[in-house]
C-alpha cells in the first residue's frame, strides 16, 4: 500500500455517497440506465441494429482527419452547418434559425427544462412514457406531474385537458411515437394540448422515421405554434446512437432563449463533423429504416398470431405481454442470451426490432419461455404465459 | 414565399424571446461567449495554437475508423477506458472511480452545480474569475456570492475566511491558475478554504500544465480531503479544445453522486476515442505546453520593460494595464488583425500566449497602438498608454 492510499485510507475511510452534502432531493436516488451486459442478443435500449456501412465509416474517419488540425480552436459555438443540414433534412421548409442540436436529445430535454422549468415550475408527461422526461425534470428543479395514459397506451384528450387546466404546467411532454407503448399521436391531440396549454409544448419525436405510413409528424404545426418544440435525435433512425446527437425544431424565438442556457462550445467539432456526415448517408440509413419497419409489422403479426397482447406500434420495438410475472419471462429470456427491457406498465415487456436473426432468436426463445413457464409452473408459476387470449 | 412561410408570418409575426415563458431570472440576460471573429491573429480564448501534428490526427482519424463501425450501439455509459487513461495520467495514485468526465469542463461543473447546488443554496467564487463560475451557477438555480480579490489577484485569506464564515456557501469555487489574471494559489490557502468551507470545495485547475516550477497542484490534497473537487480539461495543455473533454478528479463518493445527475450516455463514443487517443501523444503535446510556457515568460519580461504592469501568469494567458481605456486599445489591436480579451478588471487586458510569430505580431502592434494614442490624444484620449510606468 503506497503513502497515498494510506493516506486516503484514514481521511476518506467509510466517506460514502451519503455523507456529501448533495441535494436533498437527490438522496436515496439511484443512477439511470439500463443494464449494459455483453450478450448475443441485445434488443433492450431500441439501438439500431444496422452498423454504419464500411462506406459511411470511411467517410466518418476522413471527416474527422479533416477537422483533427483543426482541435485546438474551439468549434463552432452555433453549429450552423449541422443545424442548416439537420433543417433540411426535415424537409419542413426550416431555416437554422429554427433548428438546435446538442449531445443527445437528453442534452436537449435538459435545455429546455433549464429555459422553461426550474424551482417552483412544472413539467408534466402521460405515463409510462421515456423515463428521462422525469429524470431531467427533477434534476433541474421542476416539479413533475405524470399523467397516466388510457388502457389503449393513447393520451384520453378529455383528462389530459382536464389534467392541464388543473395543475397549468410550465412543460408538457407529449411522445410520438411514445416509448415505451409505440403509440403515436393523431394531430388533432397535439392541437388539442396547444389550444388548453399555458406554457411550452415538447413533442418527443425521438423514433419519428419508424412511424407506419399516414402517422403524422408535430413539424407540420410548428408554424402556426410558437410555443411547440419538436424534440429528435439521430441515435435511432441514423444508427448514431454512440455519437450523440439530439437536437429540435421550434420558433426561432425558443432557439434564441436555449443559448441563455446552453454550455458554451457544449457541440465538439467532432461531433459535428459525424452527424454532418451521417446526414450525408440519409439516403442509406433510411433504407434500413424501412426494412425495420418491415420486421416490426411482421413481429407485430406473429406476438398476435401467438396469443399475446401487443401495443401498435410505430417505433422500433415493440411491447407485448400481458405475463403474471414479466420478471421471470425477462429472465428466461436472459437465459437464452436475448436481453429485453423490462418496462411500461405492470404485465408487459419492451422488445426492440432488430435483424431477421436478431428477431428468429428472440421468437425462438420467447416460445421457449413461455413454453418452459407453462411445463414447469412450480419454477416460475405459470408466469411466463400470456394472460390475454391463449398461445396457440 | 411558400405557403409555409405565408403562414408562420401570421403565427409567429413578432413573436419574440420575451414572448416566450422563460424563467424569471433569465429575462435580459444574453448568451454568454466570446467573439468568434476571423482574424489573422486569435488570442482571446486561451486556445493552444499548435495544432495536432500530422501523426496525431492520422491517430485519430484510425481511432474514429475503429469505433465508427459500432456507433449504432450507445457507448460505454461509464468512459471506463478513457478515465483509467486520464487517472494515469493525472498520475497521483488516483483510481478510475475517483475520475469523471464530461463535455468540456463547462458540464463537469455543471454535473457538480446540479448535485451539490440547486434552488435555495449557494456557490462563492473570488473575482475576477472564469465568467462561467456564476453563470452555471445562477442557470442551476443556484444564488452566487462573488468575493473581490486583492491588489495582487490573490485570494486574501482573512477576508476568504470571513465570507466563508459568513455566508456559509455550499460550494466555494477556487481557479488555480485563475482566469483572467493567470494568479495561481499557494496549498495553504486550498488547505485553509477547506478548514472553514461546510461544503464542497472545487478547484478549477484548466490551465494546470502552464504553471511555473514549483507551483503547486490541488491533486496532492485529494486524499485528505473528500470535499475537494479539482476539475480539468483537455481543452488548453492537450490542444483539444474542439475536441470538449473536461474531467475531475475527487473522492469516489463524489463520483458516485454525479452519477445522480449526469444525463446517461453523455459521452459520444468518438469523444472517448479522441480523448484516448489524444492522451497517448500526452509526451507530444506536453512538449508544446514547455515552449509555451518560455513564451510566456518571455512575453511577461517584455511587458514589464516596456512599462506595462503584468500580473504574475502560471497560465497560457497574460493580464497585462493598466489602460484609462482599455477598449480602445483592444480595438486597435483588432485593426492590427490582433484579437485578444477585453476582461478582467477596468484598465487590464488579456492576451493568449500564441506561437512566436504570433506574439511578434502582438507585441508589434501592441507597441503601434499604444504609441498611436500617444500621439493623437484627442482621438483615444492618450487612454492608449499604460498608466503604470511610462513606456520607454
Amino acid at each position: 500500500m503506497s503513502r497515498r492510499e494510506e493516506a486516503r485510507d484514514e481521511a476518506a475511510e467509510g466517506f460514502r455517497l451519503q455523507d456529501l452534502p448533495i441535494r436533498d432531493d437527490l438522496r436515496g436516488r439511484t443512477p439511470y440506465g439500463a443494464p449494459q451486459l455483453d450478450v448475443p442478443y441485445a434488443l433492450n435500449t431500441n439501438e439500431n441494429p444496422y452498423a454504419p456501412s464500411e462506406e459511411l465509416a470511411a467517410a466518418l474517419s476522413r471527416g474527422v482527419a479533416a477537422v483533427a488540425r483543426g482541435l485546438n480552436r474551439y468549434p463552432d459555438r452555433d453549429a450552423t452547418r449541422l443545424r442548416a443540414a439537420l433543417a433540411a433534412y426535415l424537409d419542413h421548409d426550416l431555416d437554422v434559425g429554427e433548428v438546435w442540436a446538442a449531445n443527445g436529445s437528453n442534452e436537449i430535454l435538459q435545455q429546455i427544462l433549464q429555459v422553461f422549468g426550474g424551482a417552483g415550475r412544472t413539467a408534466m408527461g402521460f405515463e409510462p412514457s421515456y423515463s428521462m422526461h422525469p429524470i431531467i425534470t427533477e434534476v433541474t428543479g421542476t416539479a413533475w406531474i405524470g399523467v397516466p395514459r388510457g388502457a389503449d397506451f393513447g393520451i384520453g384528450l378529455d383528462a389530459a385537458k382536464e389534467a392541464i387546466t388543473r395543475h397549468r404546467p410550465d412543460i408538457v411532454f407529449l411522445t410520438s411515437p411514445n416509448n415505451p407503448t409505440g403509440t403515436a399521436l393523431p394531430l388533432s391531440v397535439i392541437r388539442e394540448v396547444l389550444a388548453v396549454a399555458p406554457g411550452m409544448v415538447v413533442v418527443d419525436e425521438a423514433y419519428a422515421e419508424f412511424r407506419r405510413e399516414g402517422t403524422p409528424s408535430a413539424l407540420s404545426l410548428l408554424a402556426d405554434h410558437p410555443r411547440l418544440i419538436v424534440t429528435r435525435t439521430m441515435s435511432k433512425a441514423f444508427a448514431m446512437a454512440g455519437a450523440r446527437l439530439g437536437y429540435l425544431a421550434a420558433n426561432r424565438a425558443v432557439v434564441d432563449a436555449l443559448q441563455l442556457v446552453r454550455l458554451p462550445y457544449h457541440l465538439s467539432a467532432v461531433s459535428q463533423i459525424v452527424a454532418l456526415t451521417a446526414l450525408e448517408f440519409a439516403g442509406e440509413l433510411l433504407g434500413a429504416v424501412k426494412q425495420l419497419r418491415a420486421e416490426r409489422d411482421t413481429l407485430v403479426a406473429w406476438l398476435r398470431e401467438h396469443g399475446f397482447s401487443v401495443a401498435d406500434s410505430d417505433a422500433n420495438f415493440v411491447m407485448f405481454g400481458e405475463f403474471a410475472d414479466r420478471a421471470a419471462v425477462w429472465r428466461g429470456l436472459l437465459d437464452h442470451g436475448v436481453l429485453i427491457r423490462e418496462v411500461g406498465p405492470a404485465g408487459w415487456l419492451r422488445v426492440t426490432v432488430g435483424t431477421p436473426e436478431e428477431m428468429s432468436a428472440f421468437r425462438h426463445a420467447l416460445l421457449q419461455v413461455t413454453a418452459e413457464s407453462r411445463a414447469t409452473p412450480g419454477t416460475t408459476g405459470g408466469s411466463g404465459a400470456p394472460r390475454g387470449p391463449a398461445a396457440e
